[in-house]
């Protein structure tokens, strides 16, 4: 498929600076772009890339000086996002219908339009939605019940009673509703607190690969309309994050915190349980979150403090060893001028 | 079921003051229970809730001023869970027998009772015990030994060689007996070590979803009895951990390292190769255990040091800014000084 | 089988010192090896432990005292290493051909000699190489390319067009080529970038259990040869790995950074994207990374900062309380002197 700029410019809704006819088939780098491709400029950092790419065109957030025709928008990744879409869509998913081979109870309900993969297994009770894609080892446990147009990747577990909303992707070797982390202690054994809540995941949520997300002990965990969860997560039991957040990956949220909406929590980044992280709250990667964080603020470090004190504060560790060779001198002039 | 709540001060040892025939179906927290409910006071924290909540009843540790009838108990967070078990049970499972789609070997022995579920996986001289649950996608490897009662859940994964003791837990995404990382240099490149040590779980362990324990490279990894471990844990080769430890999730513990009994390591903490971690040692969230620690410490940070000091040591990273102005301050006042 | 030492300081190219016809049988560590068994002393940490080993010999780096046999070698725990593999050898794999179990597509090639057991899953496009080994419940997604010599253990899954070398192992619930964490931001919800670069991985590459190496968002994620890494690894989209690096285990890579060869990143290590880390890098267990590292540096802490510096700074966090009532006296001294 090929396009003008034209055409890409009306599709994203902006506006051309230079050769509107010449033909786009894909997307690309700024460093590894070819004629054919378009890229785009959203990150300062990269101005410079603009003068030396080989791009057909670029997108870019305001109009500049550039040797390359560009498409001006608003929203440059964004628009660089519907391109791509437009260019190269999403991954189809062969339609093998149901399979003999997968294993679906016969009290299972299953949509219309449904795809259900060789050895997935749709247990007692469970309830399907329409056009829904089920890969080869997927388990959906007993009374699960899963909305319209969702996709769970080759072996992602649900456990029983878990409730998935509409268009929610599942990635491979993911497990939902895992029975809490409940233990009460007694005479130096541990005995195994039934977990009696779900786990609830709203509307568009896309949760990676090999993470894991724990039924609540008493109430559900929740994970908000539109979240998307990276890969490697560890979501404690009880848990309830608002819509729209972002986890991106090999993080831990321990059991019963609250987290607002529209909150952006890095990469590796620890949250202790029974706090609550207010909204568009930003956390850093490998913050160790260990008290309620209000809403917008952002932090970083390990305890985790305001970002505007913490890169300077955590930087300084560095010259600890100076400094109490400073404060030394300082004692013995002191101790001298005696 | 509806239990009187002298009946279930009976269940669990402990005494009524108030209505002692209110009638309980269930448990809550003390926020979001309602008159069938019973609640619990284990954390100080939350005392303030119970002059607020709606329980029909409350699990207490010692008598005290309440809105709402109390269970009086030695140890109010086992007795809930004893009620919890009581109302709820744990999750059944259904007996399927030995399904005719899943794969057992013939050299396989399967003890009475158990539940083999469809595209499970048993391999050859295999030893399943009695009443033993394994879910679909689990593969039970060559020589594994599996004792009574446990339950395998979907996809978990058992290399060859490994013993599971009774009533062990493994849950789904789940990888035991993984070779353990050992690599030789030589000349610019890594060559495989054999991996001839084995997984053995003991009794009553439980182990968390998408959690991998390695296998010794000479010596068996050893997960002592009565262990809980959460999700997303990376245990290395050889390590020895005894008896009822808590391994809360989403930490790492490095190769050859012995923890002792009761021992409660928290998420995301790390621990590093051939050290050796006492009995009734607490490590914190996000420590970095590089060093022994003796029975009965408690330690947090990265490196980690004893909790007495680390929580005001950490916590004053925040103010080394400040510090060091103090000191050109200083400084300063000294040379006008001269 | 049993060997002479003198056949075995043959095998490595070492010599003897001491009785050359002792016969050894297998490997051990100093502490727990019997007559029957050969150990090794590569860290002189464990010198003492030669003096009491009851190995019946021991490879040493150098000419030393001891009580028991030696055979000297240049590299003696690579000695060690290839000893062990001419006793042990590596796992045998089960040759059941290929299952009838299995789900195969008609347009999937199969090379020679390769054993695919049942519930895996090769699908369309796919081109195995010879002497592949795939275990139960593996999914081989659409046009994926998979060299000679393969492992795939258990539930591995491999997503479309993925690229693995030759004699690549993947231990189980490992998952390559999930889509890369890319979503752009509109007016307050988030919005799937399609990700259309592939996962390739080189030859001889090793990776670890439950582990997660997302695809590229425009260009390859690579993994290169010779490269072992370990458990609960999560490789960000486009990240960049040259030749025979060490990734320990449960570490993080964000997206498009790039590696360069024989680096060695410890566990619980973070790195973040865009970033460039050269050739010959040590970065230390829990480290965090956040800015370019340049070829033969060795960092360690978070942020992460020179080694050299780093562990007597990280040390001296413990040691600030201490330095605030220095400092605090110090002000007061002064201020008695005015």
């Amino acid at each position: 498929m090929k396009k003008t700029l034209a055409q890409l410019a009306q599709h994203v809704g902006g506006k051309v600076k230079g050769n509107a006819d010449i033909e786009i088939s894909s997307v690309a780098t700024l460093q590894n772009a070819t004629e054919a491709d378009i890229s785009f400029l959203a990150n300062p950092k990269y101005t410079n890339a603009l003068q030396t790419t080989k791009a057909g065109a670029v997108i870019v957030g305001q109009d500049m000086d550039a040797p390359v025709p560009l498409l001006i928008c608003e929203d440059p990744y964004y628009a660089f996002t519907q391109i791509s879409v437009l260019f190269h869509g999403y991954r189809q998913h062969k339609n093998v219908g149901i399979s003999p081979k997968a294993d679906i109870s016969k009290t299972a309900k299953i949509g219309a339009g449904c795809i259900i993969n060789n050895f997935a297994s749709i247990c007692d009770g469970a309830v399907i939605g329409d056009n829904v894609v089920i890969y080869p080892g997927v388990f959906v446990g007993d009374n699960v019940k899963v909305g319209d147009n969702c996709i769970l990747y080759p072996n992602a577990v649900i456990y029983d009673g878990c409730r998935l909303g509409n268009n929610v992707i599942i990635h491979a070797n993911t497990t939902i509703g895992k029975d809490g982390y409940g233990f009460a202690p007694h005479k130096g054994k541990f005995y195994k607190i039934p977990q009696i809540g779900r786990v609830v995941i709203e509307d568009d949520v896309e949760i990676g690969a090999n993470t894991c997300i724990q039924r609540g002990t008493l109430e559900d965990t929740i994970i908000g309309t539109g979240c998307k969860l990276g890969d490697l997560i560890d979501i404690g039991h009880g848990v309830k994050i608002g819509p729209h957040c972002l986890l991106v990956g090999h993080l831990a949220i321990a059991g019963s915190t609250t987290i607002g909406h529209h909150c952006v929590i890095a990469a590796q980044a620890g949250i202790v349980g029974h706090i609550k992280i207010g909204n568009f709250v930003k956390i850093g990667a490998q913050a160790g979150v260990i008290n309620d964080v209000p809403d917008d603020q952002s932090v970083v470090g390990a305890p985790a403090i305001d970002v505007s004190k913490a890169r300077r504060a955590y930087a300084m560790i560095e010259n600890l060893p100076e400094m109490k060779k400073t404060i030394r001198r300082i004692e013995k002039q002191i101790e001298k001028g005696k």
